[in-house]
């Protein structure tokens, strides 16, 4: 018995080496027998395309123009950005107290958001479509980090190589912005549960002046390892000993490994992680972004077949900032978070309040728990047979 | 105009310096007019005894006993706590690998969870409890904190005061625990919107051998604004400046302040603060007890009013630990967090998802805007004339 199997058993905490942060884990709360599924499995009951659906090809936005009969994916600015590029200045106030300049700080933002939509079907997901098929997703991705890459950027030559080998597609092209941003945040909302109202399949991708709180604790935190083991990675050296333990690896190929992290809030969260120093998109080849698309799809497809639903996630990728040294674009390794609130059934959910708020996260299933389910559940996509 | 009122207008983000962190706020986004309530005020529809609700006077709860027929408060062990007074043994190997070592950190947590009732009413809530009627419960909350503080704990003359001073309530009573624990977390759970099943007005005290995330990481922020700046308080220096400037005060007395914070990161949160240097609930006098329980009364009831519903929320007590060196407990200032989700009306709620989990949280309407509606609701509760 591996010594850490007490911990099935008994409340404790978990360190997260990644953002620097402990949650606790309550696994005594799930010794009732796992009941399965409880509803019948759910159906796709949406059309193929929805005339009232801002994201399919030939509809026209509310603030905006008509989307083209895109083929793969479709990039356009939001209409309703959270940051814009041109705002009034602003700056403390140099003559300004003390006290305020302590307690009141604030940042000016700007930047720029879009929206990506995967398909111009309005009835897929991620989970349905083949890793061929969400290849031109990753392609589209790729293109657009390193168009708003800053012209000094360690990764500048990568770039310009990734971008000659990806084929050309119109409607995944963006402009550069005017002035040079600091991070780009790609993350997809799924689901209802997610406070998502449009089913058709796309992400968000948010550009930012600044870089923001997760990300920049991640960032400090691997430069930090890096600096205090000989220059070794904090996921590099995590994905080795996850490949050697086995016990949360859900899936992996040659070049990503899928597992439940040790520190995981959620209860079915999962990282997808590259295996080399994988810095950023444009650092991938071609076959690594094939087999990115891949571990994609087995993480959307597993997370559907558990439940027999149309499973709700937010994931989001980290990766090095759009501008930044030598040293963060070292420091900076490839991966992608989902973050599922589902807990034993489609309508059984996690909700983050309460002493998960005011103290610490909480979880019961243990990640070595979930990702024997994960691993279980790899057949195919449950709703091909209804 | 202020300097600071270009921020009513651009993108920005706030510092936190309670918890060191960012967040981002977006207030060109709520251009849009105020469309004030768009659902007809809700009635309360609970009887005021439910006899399948396991917090009723003399019900039997599923794994427990019976609960007394008791008159103000009531508090028990939760039968499904998160953490257990005792419990298998668990240290790390130290034997292990130096990397597992590293990224697979865990400790052991012991503890108790208490589930307290704030009336025998199964319909009433804090925002239809008299002052008066929520003293009881704050009498029981100090009671229950110094029953569990360590024999050697900067407070305990205090807190012999405090219980000697508050009137004996059976009900309220628990015994100590065996082993001394180190912190204790007092919140409340709110509404379905929550999570939170049971209507039945109560909330949990969950105690612990660890002391969790976030109280943590706000007693190492106190503590080092302490030691830069000559002695003084965050929190002391933040009620003299939200005294002053005053666009963020909700509702003050003589000794609690009622604030949206500059750095909220829910639409309508506020922090309830102690004016003078309070380091728990048992530095508080009788007077203060009341005086806080008003404050609680006005934050509820302006809840309630602000769209005319029974308004969910997550609430918590942070104070000085319950074992902790003479340092910590100078450094605590006592407060009270309410994180509320709803923004535009009963039904239209913020979701902690997408860009919020994966970069950074982020708001549209300004603190600045929602102290002033908060300010404007505060006559008799909605549901009293209805
Ligand atoms: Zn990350
Ligand atoms: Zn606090």
């Amino acid at each position: 018995m591996p010594h850490e199997k007490v911990l099935d058993d008994i409340s404790h905490r978990r360190y997260n080496p990644l953002n620097g942060s402990w949650l606790l884990v309550s696994p005594h709360r799930t010794k009732r027998p796992w009941q399965g599924q409880q509803e019948a499995p759910s159906k796709n009951q949406l059309p193929e395309y929805d005339p009232k659906c801002y994201l399919c090809p030939g509809n026209q936005r509310a603030q905006g123009d008509a989307n083209p009969q895109y083929q793969n994916t479709f990039a356009f600015v939001n209409d309703y950005s959270a940051v814009k590029e041109e705002q009034q200045d602003y700056s403390p106030d140099p003559k300004t107290e003390d006290v305020a300049s302590l307690l009141l700080q604030a940042q000016p933002v700007t930047g720029r958001c879009y929206v990506l939509t995967f398909s111009p079907k309005h009835d897929t997901t991620l989970a349905d479509m083949r890793a061929q098929e969400i290849l031109p997703v990753i392609e589209t991705w790729t293109r657009i980090y390193a168009s708003h890459l800053s012209s000094s950027h360690p990764l500048k030559t990568e770039a310009v190589r990734a971008v000659q080998d990806i084929p050309a597609n119109a409607d995944g092209e963006v402009d550069p912005p005017k002035h040079q941003l600091r991070y780009m945040q790609i993350f997809e909302n799924k689901g209802a549960a997610m406070g998502c109202s449009n089913p058709h399949p796309h992400c968000q991708i948010w550009t930012t002046s600044t870089l923001p709180e997760e990300p920049g604790k991640e960032l400090i935190q691997m430069a930090k390892y890096k600096q205090e083991h000989d220059g070794r990675h904090l996921l590099g050296d995590y994905v080795k000993l996850e490949v050697e333990k086995k016990e949360r690896v859900v899936w992996q190929n040659d070049s990503f490994l899928v597992v439940c992290p040790w520190w995981a809030i959620w209860p079915f969260e999962v990282i997808v992680i590259a295996k080399r120093h994988v810095r950023a998109l444009v650092d991938l080849t071609d076959d690594e972004r094939l087999q990115f698309a891949e571990a994609i799809q087995e993480v959307t497809r597993r997370y559907d077949n558990l439940f027999e639903t149309n499973f709700p996630y937010s994931s989001g990728i980290h990766q090095a900032p759009l501008d930044c040294t030598e040293d963060e674009a070292k420091a900076s390794w490839f991966h992608m978070h989902f973050y599922p609130p589902l807990l034993r059934s489609a309508t059984v959910r996690k909700f983050l309040v309460g002493y998960e708020l005011m103290a610490e996260p909480q979880r019961d299933i243990t990640p070595e728990q979930a990702a024997a389910k994960l691993r279980d559940c790899g057949g195919e996509l449950y709703r091909k047979s209804l």
